[in-house]
C-alpha cells in the first residue's frame, strides 16, 4: 500500500501501528525514527522495523508516509527538522489528541513540502511506551481524519484506507470539530478524573481507607488518571479554550446535583440517574463498551 | 453455620449472598421474602432456596439470620414489620451503603427483640435484580461491619465469619466512619458520574457524536452512573452530610485544576498527574483492580 512508512516517536500509539504494519503487510519498508535510546534497542531485538535510530534525516529518507506520533509539545520540532527533507508526495499524517496548534504550526511553516492529513485513533489504554504497544489496538475504534483545504483527493482516500485496512471506522471532521468532540468525550473525562483522584488521596483523615475500599466506584475514575502525564499536560495546554468551556458546564451541572441532594428532592434525582443510565445503554449499543459487569473484570 | 437464614429483599446482592450461602453450605434451611412476584417466581423456578414469597411473617419464622437487603427508604417499613416476629437471639444484619440513617430507625424503635450487626460487602455491579447475582461476588472484597453497642462478642463473630465464608475480608468500622469512607470512596464518585455524563450529553451541538466517540475515557465514567437510580437516590439522601462536603472539596480541587489550565503551568499540571497516577499504582497493588489495560476490556 504505501513503498515506505516512517514513524516518527514509538510510544504505545506509534508501537501498536508499527505492529499493525507490519503484521498486516501495508508497507514494504518501514522505519522508525526515536529520541530515546531504550525505544531504539527494543526495536532493534525486535523484527518489527527494518531500521530504528534516532537519525531523522535517514528514517526518513525516500518515506511515502510519515506518522508523527510524538507528544504535542515536540511536534513544532519534529515538523521543522522535517520540511526539508520530505516533499509534497509525502504524505504526512499525526495521531495527536488536539488538532487547533497542530494545524496553526504548519500554517505558520506555510512549507509546500508539507502535505499534512491529520488522524486521531480514538484507542489507547492508560499504559504508555513501546513495549505496551498491542496489534489491533484500532480495530473496531473509530479513527477522525482532518484533511487541509489542498489534500488531494487520492492522498485523503490513502489516508482513511490506511486506518480502514487497521480494523478502524473513518469519519472526516474538520479541525475545530475534532477539538470539541475530545474536549466533551476524552479531555473533560480526563481533567475531572484527576480532580477527583486528587481530591480524595489529599484527604489526610482517610488516605489509607481511599485506596484500600476503592472498589466501591473510585477504582473506575483512576484507570485514566493513569495516563501518561506528559501526554495529558500538553492535551490540556493545547486544548484549553474547549475544556475551560466544557469544565464551567460541568461544574453547573454538579452545581445543580448539589442542590437536588441539598433540598432533598427525591424524584428529581431519580430523574437524573433515570437518564444517564440511557446514555450507558446507548454507549453499550453503539459498540463503545463492553455489556459485561463491571467491565468485565477479573 | 446458620439453621435458617432469611433473606429480606432479594436483588443483585440479596440473590449472590443466596446463591453463595446455598453453594457453600452455610445454613440448614434458606428463605426469601420480597414484594416483586417476578422476583418470587424466578426463585421459585430456581432451587436457590427453601422458601420464596412476599409474606414476612411466614418467611422469618425461626431465622437464626436475617439479612435485609432492600432498598435503604424500604428498610424503616421491614424493621416496623419485623420487630415482633425476632427476639434477641436472631441477627439481623442489612448490606445498605449508609448506615447513620439506618442506625437512627433502630435507636428509635427502642426494641430488645433487635440484634443488628450491620454489614456493607463492598461488591457490586451495575447491574441490578435477582437475575444479575452471581456467586463469588464478595470473593477477595472487602466487608465493613459495624456492630451495635450492645452487640454480643459471639454474634459479632458469628456476622465475622459468615462473610469470611464467602471469602470477604472483614475490617470493623464504626457507623460514622463507615459513612465517611464510602461518601469518598463510592458516593463522591457516583455523583460526579452522572455529572458529568449528564453535562457532556446534554450538550446539544455534540449529542450524537459523545456517544460514537465516548471510548476516549467518558465510557468510563458511565458504568458507575448506570446503577441502580432508585438504590442511589436513597444513599445520596442518607449521607447527605458526607457527600456534600466532600462535593464542595472536589469543587476546590477542580477550581485549582481550571486555574493551573488557564496559566499554563505546565509544571503544576504534571506534578498533578503523576501524583494521581500514583494512586492507581498503589489500588493495584492493594488488589482492588486489575492491572490490564482497559480493565482487560474486550
Amino acid at each position: 500500500m504505501f513503498k515506505k512508512i516512517t514513524i516518527i516517536g514509538c510510544g504505545l500509539i506509534g508501537s501498536s501501528l508499527l505492529r499493525d504494519i507490519k503484521h498486516k503487510k501495508i508497507a514494504d519498508a518501514i522505519t522508525v525514527c526515536d529520541q530515546s535510546q531504550e525505544t531504539i534497542n527494543f526495536l532493534k531485538k525486535s523484527d518489527l522495523c527494518d531500521e530504528a535510530g534516532s537519525d531523522i534525516k535517514k528514517m526518513i529518507k525516500d518515506a511515502s508516509l510519515v506518522i508523527i506520533s510524538v507528544p504535542l509539545s515536540a511536534f513544532k520540532e519534529v515538523l521543522l527538522q522535517i520540511k526539508d527533507l520530505v516533499n509534497s508526495e509525502t504524505i504526512i499524517t499525526d495521531t495527536g489528541s488536539v488538532k487547533k496548534e497542530l494545524k496553526k504550526i504548519i500554517y505558520n511553516l506555510n512549507s509546500s513540502n508539507i502535505n499534512w492529513i491529520s488522524s486521531h485513533p480514538i484507542a489507547g489504554t492508560e499504559k504508555s511506551g513501546v513495549q505496551n504497544g498491542k496489534i489491533d489496538l484500532f480495530k473496531n475504534r473509530w479513527c477522525l481524519i482532518s484533511p487541509d483545504e489542498k489534500s488531494k483527493n487520492e492522498d485523503i482516500k490513502l489516508i482513511s484506507d490506511f486506518w480502514t485496512k487497521l480494523g478502524s471506522k473513518v469519519k472526516t471532521v474538520s479541525v475545530e470539530d475534532h477539538d470539541k468532540i475530545l474536549s466533551l468525550t476524552s479531555h473533560l473525562p480526563h481533567a475531572i478524573a484527576y480532580s477527583i483522584v486528587s481530591a480524595t488521596t489529599n484527604n489526610p483523615e482517610m488516605s489509607k481507607e481511599v485506596i484500600q475500599y476503592s472498589a466501591g466506584g473510585l477504582r473506575d475514575f483512576t484507570r485514566i488518571a493513569a495516563s501518561d502525564p506528559l501526554m495529558w499536560k500538553d492535551i490540556f495546554l493545547d486544548n484549553s479554550e474547549n475544556l475551560l468551556k466544557d469544565l464551567e458546564q460541568f461544574s453547573k451541572e454538579l452545581e445543580q446535583l448539589k442542590l437536588l441532594i441539598k433540598e432533598k428532592q427525591a424524584s428529581k434525582l431519580l430523574n437524573l440517574f433515570n437518564a444517564t443510565k440511557k446514555v450507558r445503554e446507548q454507549i453499550v449499543e453503539a459498540g463503545q463498551d463492553t455489556d459485561k459487569p463491571g467491565f468485565g473484570r477479573k
